[in-house]
């Protein structure tokens, strides 16, 4: 049981984002290094992250992005939740022809289960997460 | 989000099991048929179950598998739990070297929504959700 790569990285975007200077601009570059993970894998988080709302990202020269909102304002269920484009958990939430499925409470079961998942990361916004980050970065 | 293949089958033969009558041997090849899947993947997933005790298999001619407790005592988290080898959510879980490991709060929120997700799951019981499923079978 797994959340993507690509979710996994939209999260550290956002805790690195959390703790720059109100109004900062970061660029994907430097959140490659700190994390030394693959600048084209995070320009795509980076790119949905701001499709959704949570990142401004400004062009050209001296660009960068910053969170659009106040971390305290971004739960994390939510973010889980826009990142992940597959909630299929088994086959036939997808394009699985399971013979069960006309009368699956399984399929139920699972939905409501992943509502749990989510609605336990919403207890906790961006900013009570990346607080914690805060000595990791000013050591890099 | 979603579970292994290797999930999703030990649950389709665990409901497969509980809809027959008591005591009654079935074949991995008569699941594989009802649900149109690969025996291969099946067999794995049955040997597990067998390990982890919900079924009990029987070797040579007129063999097979039933399960080995009453369905109302398997609970889906349960099985879930010991069908996943990898809990890992995200990178930093399995082997990634993340920067922020010693310090992440997002990693105990993970680990707190995992556990929401299976606590909800075992809420239901083998019972509760193999019934739904008879009609199926008595139409196959």
């Amino acid at each position: 049981m797994n959340l993507t790569l690509f979710t996994d990285y939209a999260l550290r975007v956002l805790i690195y984002a959390a703790n720059q200077p109100a109004g900062k601009l970061v660029q994907v570059d430097e959140i490659a290094r700190v994390y030394g993970i693959s600048r084209n894998h995070l320009t795509k988080a980076v790119h949905r992250l701001g499709q959704v709302g949570y990142l401004e990202t400004v062009r050209g020269r001296g660009g960068g992005m910053r969170l659009a909102m106040p971390a305290s304002d971004i739960r994390i269920g939510d973010v889980v939740r826009a990142m992940e484009d597959d909630f299929a958990v088994v086959g036939c939430f997808a394009n699985d022809q399971c013979v069960l499925l006309p009368a699956c409470r399984l399929r139920r079961a699972l939905g409501e289960a992943v509502d749990a998942f989510l609605d336990t990361l919403n207890q906790y916004t961006l900013a009570d997460i990346a607080t914690s980050a805060a000595s990791v970065f000013r050591a890099t």
